[in-house]
């Protein structure tokens, strides 16, 4: 049964590390030319901080991630990733969140700050993006189970004087 | 030793209650009318849905925070307080870093996007949304200290078995 349990929580951050790689991947690789009347401009992630910052996060919990991976069942270090899936939960929320509001005026714009939306110059662009936050709010769920699931394991006073 | 324990966290949640309402207040009341060329237009709030979430998810947050002090120190409730800090402090995370994306736009605009800042025209809405955020963030530290409490609370084998 123990062992079930282990084998799925690898899979459970197997299956996350995959997710926050792709979101970074995928949201790295999105640019595109276009031109609008006469100016020519590149749509790129690092021109908007928020798209800088989800990059960030998503590279620093694949590097955790894949850490985690490798830490022995055994190892006294499982207590200090309790707070870690809670550090990086609360960080991956709070990129995504701040890249789907960016992302949100990009679609719709904001008629009344005059921010139109750019989506229909640049729709591969978007669509990148969008993808990109599709596979991060994934990762986001997963990170949120995880930490359930070892909040879980370490409130459980019969599982703690087993350990 | 205990009661004071107590006294602390009752007062840290009192004031993460007050902060959380004064951000509604705050964000609610932010309101300017300006004029650009022959435009005129108010900006309030309730324009970016960024905002409206902020508001939202501050609001819950207070009446929850309400309600949480009012709970006797012996109830089985506050087993649950630990898995609802949690969950308000991502949705506090999440709404505050969805605004600030927003409120860093208005502020410095996106060139590449062509949407302008617009605080300029409307300093007293600006510098009053930047106020609900200051006071936003407080609160989302103050709760991320709640939770950290509680779940060292909980976390704590010795103090478990003394409950």
């Amino acid at each position: 049964m123990a062992e079930t349990k282990r084998i799925f929580t690898f899979l459970l951050r197997f299956i996350a590390f995959c997710t926050t790689l792709s979101a970074v991947i995928i949201m790295i690789s999105s640019r595109q030319r276009a031109t609008v009347l006469v100016f020519s401009f590149e749509a790129k992630y690092s021109d908007t901080p928020a798209f800088k910052y989800f990059v960030i996060v998503n590279a620093i919990v694949s590097i955790y991630g894949f850490l985690v991976l490798f830490l022995p069942p055994k190892s006294l270090l499982w207590r200090l990733v309790v707070a870690l899936d809670a550090v990086f939960t609360i960080l991956l929320t709070s990129s995504i969140s701040a890249a789907l509001a960016i992302a949100y005026v990009g679609e719709k714009g904001n008629p009344i700050a005059g921010w139109l939306p750019i989506c229909d110059q640049v729709t591969k662009y978007c669509n990148q993006v969008k993808g990109a936050l599709i596979v991060g709010f994934i990762s986001v769920v997963l990170y949120m189970l995880l930490f359930l699931y070892s909040l879980h394991t370490a409130l459980n006073p019969l599982l703690l004087e087993k350990s």
